[in-house]
């Protein structure tokens, strides 16, 4: 159970719970956030680079965002984000894929002036 | 009008349409992608390193790239993303902040095989 900063390791491993994403949910996030053809409408999609329905990227981080939260990487102690990087779009996800977030301690910062730090994790959502 | 890859040039910049984002708004993101204190509950909220209730993160990114398919800042041409490097989230989103993307590309690169090509672009929503 990590409780206090010094809990944390580097290397320190983190695995979440599985969610599906349906084509409901796909289409629902588009409408509101991405509304592109290959986020909208599987028939539209075939003759796209996406050659069929695929979740909106910010959809597939906001879920990666989801079961962070849901995996507690620090115990009580909420998840805030400063900022990221790298952040890649390597596969489509499709309708009804089962996605896991998987996370790894690469730095550990400890405040100089407050009793908290700065954690960098590596994540990777995949089905 | 943009149409073909060599309509767009360095330091080209795109200026989008403004959103509301109510505290509804807020909420619901939150409820589904980001369930933390500080972005469902107001009162909750007040106690946190936010001081009131906030957006999620990647709820202002969904909005951004709301935003960013409005302007079609590459003319008929779907807005494709392969990733993000120097995500930052610099203040906090408010119930009722009214916000605005600007654009600005700062690096093309053609295809050596195929009839396209990548564009960087600097994303900045503000209020």
């Amino acid at each position: 159970m990590i409780e206090w900063f010094e809990d944390l390791s580097l290397g320190m491993r983190f695995k979440s719970e599985t969610v599906q994403i349906s084509e409901d949910d796909i289409k629902q996030f588009a409408a509101e956030f991405d509304p592109q053809p290959f986020h909208l409408d599987d028939e539209a999609a075939q003759g796209t680079i996406f050659k069929g329905l695929a979740a909106s990227g910010w959809h597939t981080a906001a879920l990666a965002m989801r079961l962070a939260v849901q995996t507690r990487p620090f115990g009580p102690h909420p998840l805030i984000g400063l900022g990221v990087d790298g952040l890649r779009w390597m596969l489509p996800v499709r309708p009804n894929d089962i996605l896991h977030l998987e996370g790894e301690v690469v730095s550990l910062t400890l405040s100089r002036t407050k009793p908290q730090g700065t954690v960098l994790v590596k994540w990777t959502l995949s089905s």
